[in-house]
């Protein structure tokens, strides 16, 4: 399908006025965030790949010129130009699973300037949701550490695409797994999941739930135990397992997270189930991991939903699809509070041992001889580097992270020094 | 395209266990809200149509049933039950548009147990999102009373699905267009824009680019005034407007909105320009707009982005897609602070005059003789009542807002009194 009109109708009336008042230099537009989210110490870069065939479909289809026909604002000779559109021109980018920080440069598009102001809308829509969530992900690995951690936001995320994105995002960024399906078929990721409060109610007993379901999948025996009362079906479990069915774990959905995982920990050990594992899984966070985790409560993996897929605490990026050249001259805006920094760049980045100290922004020569984290990924419109699989990103964000200052793994506010030069 | 998939993994594993173990008794499920969020007096329901669209497409196609296959977790019976998947019981809803409360159901569905059961990540995915944003979009409009807002929201939307299910949302709820094509496609919604600054960067000077925008779409002159110098421009606007170009209206997206809007307007009128219109787009929000308006500053619109599409003083709604009744029997969960309302419902709304004054949630007899919100939509998996136009919807909700105690509009906490009865 199209996604020519994935855009905003000013990208379109912006384009028609440049073709017809030959405003149709060489452009160069930048993507980057001004300034992160308090709660944020860096951001994680992803979406590239599926931007890259975002831009690849952003073609308009008869039906999009006909309704565009429709509102009596375009002009023939700009409707057959955008029939006949196709991306031509240069996209540079930072590899997905890359630490980035403010003022930093995801991805700069280059071409002729109608042709590159078109797929604003597009880019930020994609590239600002997708590294939110891997930031927001990334964050929530740091205070997890060794646990486990599953995406269960699909159901509150912002319709189905969000969901199956952000499996994508949480996965680079170093979750075991998610509960979609459809990013489980998409992107190969593990799927994770056995039952909900329902499942346990239609059977006569907790018990009688448990038994049905361990025999339909013996292998996925992660119990619910929070429908009624969680201690008293921690017993009902222990007896099941005595009874011969191999528990792996149980998951605790509701109530005090803290004292209950503490006491169904203590029954199960008194009772030889040190090898079951406890799922926790109401309203996690990264703040509720740090706080039970410090609080040594005994807990192996934790699902997270709501405030993860929204990223509630900080629920956007202040990130913009700027104008930064144009005819080779550099272009400036001196809006109070919204300046914009010219020209393609290069991100420099400095370490001192293995250990990342700063980055520098300087402008991109031509031809490109400084290395830097930024490479051309497209020319010509067509994709010119092949693109590395999940499990690859994920372990170039596993080195970056690595890399990292270890306090800007923490939830406490860190500001990396970052250098825009002129 | 089917959206078999865009479900969690565990109402699969569910499914397949209830059917080896005959839990295919009739089933009744409930969407609510258990509370609303403390920045919310009222929802207004969303998404119904686009729900009835997405449960008629659940379908498993070939290639996801090779998926799921490839599991190894699904038995070949129950992938064959996949294959020939189609939603066959009821759905009973409020129509969208319609204000409801916290406890309220705004979905019911019922059927045998699996059939049901497998909807729910779906179901609670679609509603979710499309309910938070037109009740974000009314609290904005209760605020912005007589203005005109328009949706700029789909470049920070979560995809791109969101964006174009957020500008429907918004239109429902008195928003007077978008800036998204698709979503203008889709559902023919005004569509709206001019120009971003990258448009006004590239010429040599601003009345360059405002001229060179006249000429193009000389109906379309919102000239984007806050590139360099807002009152320096607002005065080449004026020059313009005495050298013949009409201009409809002025729109400024930086800065300190009250001081440059109340300078912008005494300009406009000292040179006879009562008739331009001043458009904001900055950081807006009902927050802003309250602030705004309150203190006379002269706006005749708004354009929301970020902080609307986000939702973010209140970016996700508590609701929930609950087991309710099985086999004829009421079905309850004790976990602390997760209580749930056994059986099927109808709402009854009160009112004083034209005036709400509070709702009970009933117990729905079978035939269903109380009259209430609730109406039956699907029969036998098929819709069996027209969809309302976007307008009639648009229509209904201004008569449930205009009925409202009027404090429900304001930014002040406010609790409707809503009574379950047993």
């Amino acid at each position: 399908m199209g996604t020519g009109l994935y855009t905003d109708l000013y990208e379109l009336t912006m384009a028609q006025s440049y073709l017809e008042h030959g405003r149709t230099g060489h452009a160069v537009f930048s993507l980057y965030s001004r300034t992160l989210p308090a709660e944020r110490n860096f951001l994680v870069s992803c979406g590239l790949e599926i931007l890259i065939r975002q831009i690849e479909l952003f073609r308009f289809g008869s039906d999009d010129l006909d309704y565009l026909s429709g509102l009596n604002t375009f002009s023939d000779t700009f409707l057959d130009w955008l029939r006949s559109y196709r991306f031509t021109g240069t996209l540079s980018a930072v590899p997905e699973g890359t630490v980035v920080f403010q003022k930093e440069p995801l991805i700069q598009l280059e071409g002729e300037l109608p042709e590159v102001q078109v797929l604003e809308t597009l880019v930020v829509n994609s590239i600002q949701f997708q590294t939110m969530i891997a930031s927001k992900a990334a964050r929530i690995m740091g205070v997890a550490g060794d646990k486990t951690v599953i995406d269960f936001g699909f159901r509150r995320a912002h319709m189905a695409d969000a969901g199956i994105h952000a499996a994508r995002a949480s996965y680079i960024a170093g979750f075991s797994g998610t509960s979609n399906l459809e990013a489980g078929k998409r992107f190969g990721i593990p799927v994770v999941g056995t039952m909900a409060h329902s499942y346990v109610m239609v059977f006569p007993r907790e018990e009688d739930a448990f038994r049905a379901f361990a025999s339909t999948f013996p292998e996925k025996t992660l119990f619910l135990i929070d429908t009624f009362d969680t201690l008293a079906c921690t017993k009902k479990v222990v007896a099941l397992a005595k009874a011969g069915i191999p528990v792996i774990g149980v998951r605790i959905d509701s109530g005090d997270i803290g004292s209950l995982a503490t006491a169904v920990r203590k029954i199960l050990d008194e009772n030889g189930l040190q090898s079951v594992k406890i799922f926790i899984s109401s309203g996690i966070d990264e703040y509720a991991i740090a706080g039970l985790l410090g609080a040594g409560v005994p807990i192996d993996s934790f699902g997270v939903g709501t405030k993860f897929i929204t990223s509630s605490d900080a629920p956007f990026l202040d990130m913009i699809y700027k104008l930064v050249e144009y005819d080779g001259r550099p272009i400036f805006k001196t809006s109070p509070g919204k300046e914009t920094f010219p020209f393609k760049r290069q991100i420099v980045r400095h370490y001192s041992g293995d250990r990342m100290v700063c980055d520098e922004v300087v402008r991109m020569e031509s031809p490109d001889t400084i290395p830097g984290l930024v490479t051309e990924v497209m020319r010509d419109g067509t994709c010119v580097r092949p693109m590395p699989s999940l499990d690859q990103i994920k372990t170039r964000l596993a080195r970056d992270i690595a890399a990292l200052p270890p306090h800007f793994r923490s939830l406490n506010k860190a500001e990396y020094p970052v250098t825009v030069r002129s």
